[in-house]
């Protein structure tokens, strides 16, 4: 059994007795955490998996069982849980059942998506789902296309390298990047990553990208102001560039741009952001589409946690104007509760993916693809690669588009329905404004007294205690208040597709309940509760 | 059930009765498919998967027991199982059951390793599991550390990228990448992508890099040859390079480093290869790194396929001198028998990660920091990340450093095996010399007659009849005949963990009688079996 395949006619059988195995020790380790995360803080929490799991890498082994029962009891005892709803602090979805039940398969099989011959139909799936998903950002493109990623982090990295690689063919000097003040940070790693120079900064008065300032800043990046093909080597190396044409007309920048005689403009690319990860705002698309149009740069929008609102008819319209964008991140393990990884990137047409093409003759020698067989090289950064799209597969046929329309509208109400039971609470108080797409932030009223400061350093201390409690995992944002005053919040992403305010008013009453006792004279060290006293 | 999620206290319940049906369906797609690949080619491969599945997309779901049925059986109908012994073209593993079903886990908590409450014992294992990994390569270095990445593409991205950002913050000119013409296609794509010239590729006489040719390489990269600083921006962008400091003593170019006078050298990285894809050939890693260090050059090795090498006591000292390189990738999902993906990159000293330091307020604010939350942030280049390490966990856990060792053995002697079986064919004819880790070339004796390029045609057309006749799954590879012509050769790559000799040698005759076959007069079309008749 230990040295079993999970493959073959007979792997389903080894691979049975192991899983109940380890839905034993999931349902074991939940027991014993009793709830959303395991008490004592982060020392206690490395003790006890140190404990149960030493030596990590034994001279002999202690046979499969074993070695689920314990390791997985560990993990699952030691995790924060986002299938409890007070586990509600990140972009951190609970995974539907269907979906991991659906990526044990990928696991046995174990295609890799980098030749015909490890993944004949999980390949196949594979484009008929991204040909699917492409086609719900892009209805009116004629041929849009997508990619499967790891994550918004890798299909940021990946939309600003085709931006880099148009530039290149098109003999411009090196791309700039623009983005808001409020942009994820893979932005600016990508821009890092790829030898770009750094990003222009935009303001986000009250969270979101202005039109108004962005217009400013591409001003600013007129001609006279593009640095000397910063990035660019003199002598690119191969491996991706050999057919990165442009197609004809598409270029908003090259030979027919905005450039002053003799010195060509940098091309630029605007990167907008539907549902930051601090606040979930929408970023106004329509009006950013139009400014980067004016300014002769393209537009991709970064919709990691908001582009499952295009599941839903009533919810879509959130997003009028991504379809402007030239390439759009969106995530199905936020909205679209996958367990990790499920990314997306959509790019308008499917040639501006030629610059990913690459020729291995061990996975796409010419002459296997002259005789039929397909080439799936050109459509990742990774060479060896899980498929990852059959749980989104059985997900999105599980539960049809409105099916999934149906928990992304559950998870806005439920965040209207919070920001209501903020805005009632005496304790506390909520961020002026709209919540975002299904993100809360607020704050006990009592860090709103004191000394400046104090007040984000009362709310910093209350998330930690209650995760040093293991009472509940609330994330923090700084976000700008009525005032312009930059302050820190508590943070509740509601991504759970079933909790709704009723599971969540108690969350509220523990988070006033720990301001009033950091609010008291701070002892030295804060008080542990034992991790067996949940809150319920 | 179809909105169940999979975790929490209940979780294991609802998943357990989804993976019932993700078993059957697994078994049955096996036994409908009947060998190791599915038969008919492309074409029919692809119209049975979409018959099954269409629409992927529906306005309303069919369910989750459904969709996993349906979904799950048609990828398992239509998979290259490496499972059958007869599918072994790749560096392409069958997953053992334990590794399966703890990835299970994985999927179900759905940890993310970008934060400590995300993950907090999940973090907790990757640290001692990198740790052991780390160890394992550097026995001797006083504080190696390791990174779990998506697999060698990665981590050689990752390696490249650290020493791009030590030649930055040394001040030195762009650096400068030395390859072997063997090396993984990674390497050049690495360069490529972070905006690095283009790789000087070395000479593999017998397919290893030859340390006389290196020698001759970095000796005519002297300073008066080094481009001018190619590929490096004049601001580089945020996001990672705030902590870059180099180890005193430890750069191998920089100030001391062997500049002319008045112009500095161009820091070099040489990456060697300890496993190569076509032949699982090792370079001979302790003269490389003499050459390297007398030339002030930096080692990398891609030791993705024979890196598990070293659980064998008995093997490990084929990678001798592994120790000398700053950096080593390699994967667990090659020799390791993980699903995919489980890749490793090895460092010499943990201080050398620091480039990949990364400051995200809402992930690991400075405060929480101080009041000891962990800072997991710098240890990928991904953001949100799912738990790899569970999986290499219970793996590592359940057999043990000599439990795996014991099946990289086991490979290794089927290889040898397998290269005998070759050797007494009358109708093959194996490529002359050792085989490689647990790789074997060999080519139909009927390709060595007839006009020149025929015979390599020849060999390309059994590979493909083998694969639409759904008989075998065989890989190709181009490499030195003992006459010193490069010619194509079948590749079998070994990596099941239980197959031996007798499981293969039908495989040989397989691939004679299809050789016959195509040696005859061309039809216009391949024949084509019945996907049903397997061949045993």
């Amino acid at each position: 059994m230990d040295t079993a395949v999970a493959g073959g006619a007979h792997g389903a059988y080894a691979l049975g007795k192991l899983t109940s195995v380890v839905l034993d020790a999931l349902a074991e380790g939940a027991t014993v955490r009793g709830g959303p995360l395991p008490g004592g803080g982060p020392g206690a929490v490395a003790a006890r998996l140190r404990a149960a799991c030493a030596p990590v890498l034994p001279e002999h082994g202690t046979g499969a069982e074993e070695a689920l029962r314990t390791v997985v009891r560990a993990v699952a005892e030691g995790a924060a849980d986002p299938a409890d709803p007070w586990c509600a602090a990140h972009l951190h979805c609970p995974p539907l059942a269907v979906a991991a039940a659906a990526d044990l398969a990928a696991a046995a099989l174990n295609p890799s998506l980098d030749s015909w011959d490890q993944a004949p139909a999980a390949a196949v799936l594979e484009q008929e789902v991204t040909a699917a998903l492409a086609a719900l950002v892009y209805p009116r493109a004629p041929a849009p296309d997508a990619l499967i990623t790891s994550g918004g982090t890798e299909s940021n990295l990946v939309a600003l390298l085709l931006a880099r690689e148009r530039a290149r063919a098109a003999g411009a000097p090196a791309l700039r990047v623009v983005c808001g003040a409020g942009a994820h940070h893979s932005v600016r790693r990508a821009a890092w990553l790829l030898g770009l120079p750094e990003p222009v900064t935009v303001a986000c008065p009250g969270g979101r990208l202005d039109p108004a300032a962005l217009d400013r800043a591409l001003a600013r990046l007129a001609p006279h102001t593009v640095p000397a093909a910063a990035g660019r080597p003199e002598s690119p190396a191969p491996g991706g560039p050999e057919a990165c044409g442009l197609r004809a007309g598409r270029s908003a920048y090259g030979p027919s741009g905005p450039a002053a005689p003799g010195r060509p403009a940098a091309p630029v690319l605007v990167v907008a952001t539907a549902g930051t990860t601090d606040e979930g705002l929408i970023d106004p698309l329509p009006e950013l589409a139009r400014v980067a149009a004016r300014h002769g740069a393209e537009l991709h929008v970064d919709a990691a946690y908001g582009g499952p609102l295009l599941f839903s008819d009533r919810l879509a319209p959130l997003l009028d104007g991504l379809d402007s964008a030239v390439s759009v991140t969106f995530d199905l393990h936020k909205l679209g509760w996958q367990p990790v990884a499920a990314g997306v990137l959509a790019v308008s047409g499917t040639d501006l993916l030629a610059p990913l093409a690459l020729r291995a003759d061990y996975l796409n020698a010419d002459d296997d693809g002259e005789a039929g067989l397909p080439d799936l090289l050109g459509r990742s950064l990774r060479t060896t690669r899980r498929p990852d799209v059959l749980k989104i597969a059985a997900t999105l046929r599980a539960l049809g588009r409105t099916g999934l329309g149906a928990l992304v509208e559950h998870c806005v109400a439920a965040a209207r329905e919070f920001a209501a039971l903020v805005d009632a609470h005496p304790a506390l108080r909520r961020r002026p404004g709209e919540p975002g797409i299904s993100t809360v932030l607020f704050r006990p009223a009592a860090a709103d007294t004191g000394p400046p400061g104090a007040g984000d350093a009362l709310v910093a201390e209350v998330r930690r205690l209650l995760l040093a409690e293991g009472r509940a995992v609330v994330g923090r944002a700084v976000a700008e208040d009525a005032d312009g005053t930059r302050r820190l919040w508590l943070k509740a992403t509601l991504l759970h597709p079933r909790a709704a305010g009723g599971d969540l008013a108690g969350l509220l009453d523990l988070a006033a309940a720990a301001a009033d006792r950091v609010g008291a004279p701070r002892a030295p060290h804060l008080p542990h509760a034992p991790h067996t006293e949940g809150p319920r």
